[in-house]
């Protein structure tokens, strides 16, 4: 199954007392899939998946399956738990929701014992029960699990797993991991990154960026799928500050702020996140403005 | 409240199926609470607490309360959850059944949101809502978040904050912080660092080694307050090789098989943890036998 | 002054003795400057610089410039020193002998005092008192240093200091480096790296592989300056492998081995490093063999 | 040959150009010899080795010999280079110049490429050609090469190696180190680390903090070795923050400060190193005070 595209990993907004804001998601939902995407990730980090309940996955699963069907977009869930047992059962769940594929983190708690064997042992187990096909998600600044290319080359042999997101943007491993596995699909896992993994063969991205920005990422790949490769990385480079500033440096409660500022209902992070701070909020303001992405009256 | 000790971070096991064999736990509490053991940690790292459901770590929690109160031992109940609600709620549930204290991993998902202001805002908002004292849990091998000592100190000056178990072994760091706060409770979080956070007025360990030698490691105690010092080093070193094996080289996999040849039930880990595989359980054997610690017909 | 282009960060060939064979240097130096490439840079990390006695430098570096401004090619001279007075002399030495800019690496000893402060302060100094245009070497898989962006955008703003080598391969961070600094002039500093690092807007590359396959690397950037991008992936991906094996997987040892077997002289390293072992050999030779790099008779 | 003792690794004063004040040296070496120490090593991390060239060490260890000899004190050569060849060279030079020992830094430009092998034939290589025994030193916040226990373990087989300096504090490894090679001599790197590697059989430190409190350290040790232990605890952990400042968060220019403010003197460090600022000369000022190490006048 071609997966490549460009998808958000959604946010979810929560409501200051922390419950899962439904109708503000609802809301985001009939937005995002009039956007230029090919489909929604979800719950993924950018979800606070790591922060919700095994129901409320489920909930969220559900909600964005019908919306994403509805508009004729791809649904990937996140599945990834840290047993096996747990991800299998997840991974089943999100395919009777209706999900296209799996994105899955690594088992990461135990990094240390997380090796070749053992992961390539978790994987594969989790492949051979799943309907539909898996993307591994390499993550280390999250997980600290780094994947490397004997065990990506190893699980690619596996039908049913399909490619990666690269969210460490280790172009040098992932140039290798194209050579070694030419049908294996890579995606990028920031905005920054998405023209350098088209570059080498990359199947777009799973990026922050696409909750609000989505139109600016396509027009990026447009430019270097008709060669105009000035152009090309003159709007990639463009992108690069506020791409910054919802991921590594203000990570979630940044994005949920530049969220509400371009029109989307962006809601209160779950503690321990605090919601950002107010210079952290002129500092995304700066840059959204300058970018043109405010929505007017926001 | 005065928590100095030898604690065993207890091990679970599971049946092949990975169930939590009761049964055996049962067995094993009757032995460990027959050792010289100040009370038992439960559910910790080396109990795959992050492999089981919140209900079973309550119902671990529960077994293990009652069986440490009638052998007049304390509880120390690992409530660390990745919200700050869930480990709300957890820990004042762990309280309810009877907890003495209670042992907090930080959130981690997020690394590098983790910063001072968060932490200290979960972890104070945590021991508001408290009614036991707690530890705070420094296991940056699992985690990817190192407390620095400004984060400690402000941490300390919480009346429910009683101290830390420091599994990363920085023995510097910690010499540090017994100047800066003189009634922290430092544990050391692994056997071989026992005798080192002694020296500079530690108050005990928490570590797998204790869930089948908690005697050799009292021993080891007994030589220092005694003012034996040669001797405690001599007990101390011999017990290095065994501390590595079921820690840092094969994990729960390692203690497990450990115990099992110590006359404990250890049980299969769950997934995608692997039982110690052949090569593994030779080199726990010579360890074991080298020490007289297997039981004799085991 | 506007150094884009590709550049082999030269290896030097030694005696069995561990001397410097200025012969085979030479041999070496006529067939790089018939290849494809813009100049050469000496002594950097490929040259075993390290290695090297401050006369040793000054000797390599005046052959190598007077053999370039022959065929009309750049020096770029590697003239970073873990001194500021030390770095400032030899600096000052490399543009007397026709070095037309240099590369520094930072002082790398006292990791934790490479403060910004303290890099800003030290690389200002050289530029001040540099007659040639200076590029930052960020390789931290050999300093333990990281340049961070503020750190860039500062020392940036000095008119001597006119681009980086960062070998660190860090896209994302480039991606923000440029677009806060658009004239500033980004190598990547492996061949892998080349083709996502012009896709931001990059000026080039100087990187191992360009010691013995500087043709290849020709043809990934006219490809994609022709705006056949498919093209030009397929050229990149397809180098992936030599390339990790003469830089991440076995060093200057499996970059000797490599130019050896292209027809160049690629001698001894000098110790601690040893010359590649034999499955190292086989594995490179398969490697050259499948892109058909390896010289008829080597 | 039994080396146990307190060292301190003697920082060199510099004038304000950056020349050695060898006037300034031989005031200090008048001091340190009428401590409570057991010899010098020099030149080592604070000494600036690293910035030093080679006829500058050579000139500095001639000094410090001849004064060592003459109080019957013992000197330990800081020999480490980058090639073997010139680590062979120094450490021969040291042992012609009456040095008691070496101490060597491994080669740590080529980081990745520092594996056992080569490391066990780079020190085997230096050790068959040394006259006199050497030390290991293992300091991975400098080096970023942190040696295993079975390189140790490997090493210790050469009868001219004869121990090791762990400035990383390792405390767990070298409690198996230990136990795996009894006789090895494990030095404390940092004052603060004396007391746990005592615990553990160590044989004392080479530490920044006896260049102006060997006499505490001492003291530290004293107790402990008379068994009173609760008082050597409370004097070790005293010495903690002022350890820390002269070493991790200020590094060699808040120890030349330091020791200015305890009557040695101190003088410049080289660029790119600064002296230390005002805030941070006011930090060490609290802290010289609070332990009433500083001099009447200073």
């Amino acid at each position: 199954m071609d997966l490549s595209g460009i998808y958000p990993p959604i946010a979810i907004p929560f409501t200051q007392e922390e419950a899962i804001d439904f109708e503000s998601l609802h809301f985001n939902l009939q937005r995002w899939l009039s956007e230029p995407i090919d489909g929604l990730v979800v719950p993924g980090s950018n979800s606070e998946a790591a922060y919700m309940s095994l129901e409320e996955r489920l909930a969220v699963m559900r909600v964005c399956a019908q919306a994403a069907r509805a508009a004729g977009k791809r649904l990937i869930a996140g599945t990834g738990m840290e047993t096996t047992a747990d991800t299998i059962r997840l991974t089943q769940a999100a395919a009777e929701l209706g999900a296209d594929a799996a994105l899955l983190l690594p088992p990461y708690f135990y990094k240390p014992a997380m090796n070749r064997a053992v992961l390539t042992a978790h994987y594969r187990a989790v492949a051979d029960a799943s309907p539909i096909p898996l993307l591994v998600y390499n993550v280390p600044q999250f997980t600290g699990v780094a994947f490397d290319n004997p065990t990506l080359v190893e699980l690619a042999q596996h039908e049913k797993i399909a490619g990666i997101k690269d969210s460490s943007s280790n172009i040098v491993q992932m140039a290798s991991l194209k050579a070694l596995c030419p049908s294996f699909q890579i995606f990028a896992g920031t905005g920054s990154a998405l023209l350098p993994f088209l570059s080498i063969g990359g199947a777009g991205c799973i990026a922050a960026l696409a909750n609000f920005a989505a139109a600016a990422l396509r027009e990026v790949w447009q430019a270097y799928a008709a060669g105009r490769n000035a152009e090309a990385a003159a709007l990639q480079v463009r992108l690069a500050q506020i791409n910054a500033a919802v991921t590594s440096t203000y990570g979630v409660p940044g994005l949920k702020y530049a969220m509400q500022r371009c029109g989307y209902r962006g809601g209160w992070p779950r503690r321990p996140l605090l919601p950002l701070d107010a210079s952290g909020q002129a500092a995304v303001d700066a840059l959204l403005d300058a970018l043109g992405l405010a929505a007017p009256n926001s």
